[in-house]
């Protein structure tokens, strides 16, 4: 039986290893979790690999030389990195590329769902229905993890995440190419079926508690909603977003 | 702060109160999750609720007096009976009252769906969507207690089940009353939106490890899927039933 140190090692492919990789690794744009220095470690390249931490957010863990050698990996330096379980994109670059492909653009913006498990679960229907890119907040929301992943069915390390600083100028972004916003909202007057999704769009879902904050439902363009039977009009979120997206399949066949 | 016994005492409404009110409580049909008997109660009253409790399948707790009188109620004679949370119906009369009120039938039959709470979460959906009513098979799924309750956010209080001991002779039962049986199944040719649920209809979806059981399968008149992009065809139970159940009422208007 593998003992918890065993079981909880990360494997050698989610690791960057040695100091030279450490640097190239964050010059190039690899997300990481973490970097693990030994506190014992110096010279001109552990100074470059602190600066590079503090310039682009990335904790660092100071470990004895013990915890590097328990990766069991060779040619450390004093220095290792995990590498980010979700890469995180650029949302400017995915619509360009979207575009360049020859495809209509279709994203999906989560407004208020800070919970990474139930954030997993609705990639997963993303990723099923041809979502190019998923829009969350860096506010209220904590890296997506592990636990986000396995949720996610692996749909996490498949489907682009942008983690953006403001919905609201994402929206704006979004906007200015020529992209259109859907809210989803349960007051909306017009019908989920009734509206055109064949052109490039995004879909804006709130939580289920407190729908979506009202200075963003203003920015959007259309306001829909999910016609129900009876007075009891409470689906799950990410069921109501697998019907959505159900729609926007079928109109584009 | 409420101690632990008053945080989980049953409530008033959800108890029957004294020996006679049991006797007509089984005798009219409600069911019942438990009887708490007092371990020195005697009688005829006490032999028929006893006979009764065998004869449905009432599980009989014998408790102290003062189990009892913890409940913090008056008149119990030494017994007192639980109602359960989820009240079953049977399958043939909930046809007949759907046809009486002018509905056209609409059933969700879970095969292979035993986790009680995904239940309760299909429930949600299938509530605000118009079904009828939801057929479980009684082996394999426990009672549907307070955590499916929960987990329906109320619905599996409001919308029928059926708990029946063989998904078969449901289907049979179902055909013999001219309604169409469609099963949800991924290699299947036919796309959702192809297919007419303007009919009386009943949709089967299989757990997502196992898919419908083979000869439960055999004997659906249509299977269906629901076209994906992309390879990663794998949506959540939960979330392909309400794409589907969404198809459903958007043909009915």
């Amino acid at each position: 039986m593998k003992n918890f140190r065993q079981q909880h090692r990360p494997k050698k492919s989610s690791l960057v290893i040695g100091r030279n990789a450490v640097i190239e690794a964050i010059r190039s744009g690899k997300q990481l979790d973490r970097i693990y220095l030994d506190t014992k470690a110096h010279g001109q390249a552990v100074n470059e690999i602190k600066e590079l931490a503090t310039l682009h957010h990335i904790p660092v863990n100071y470990v004895p030389a013990a915890k590097l050698d328990g990766f069991n990996i060779t040619g450390h330096e004093g220095c290792v990195a995990l590498i980010a379980k979700v890469q995180y994109h650029d949302l400017q670059q995915i619509i360009s590329f979207t575009v360049e492909k020859g495809e209509v653009p279709l994203f999906l913006i989560l407004d208020g769902i800070t919970d990474i498990r139930n954030i997993g679960g609705i990639a997963r229907t993303a990723f099923c229905c041809g979502v190019h890119a998923i829009i969350i907040p860096d506010k209220g929301v904590g890296a997506l993890n592990e636990d986000a992943v396995l949720t996610s069915a692996g749909a996490l390390e498949r489907i682009p995440v942008c983690r953006v600083n403001s919905l609201m100028k994402a929206i704006d972004e979004l906007h200015m190419n020529g992209i259109k916003v859907f809210a989803s909202e349960m007051k909306a007057a017009k019908k989920l079926y009734d509206c055109d999704f064949r052109e490039p769009c995004a879909v804006v879902m709130g939580s289920e508690e407190k729908g979506i904050y009202p200075a963003l439902l203003k920015i959007c363009d259309e306001k829909i909603k999910i016609p129900m039977k009876g007075d009891f009009e409470s689906l799950n979120v990410s069921v109501a977003t697998g019907m959505i997206l159900y729609e926007v399949m079928k109109q584009r066949g």
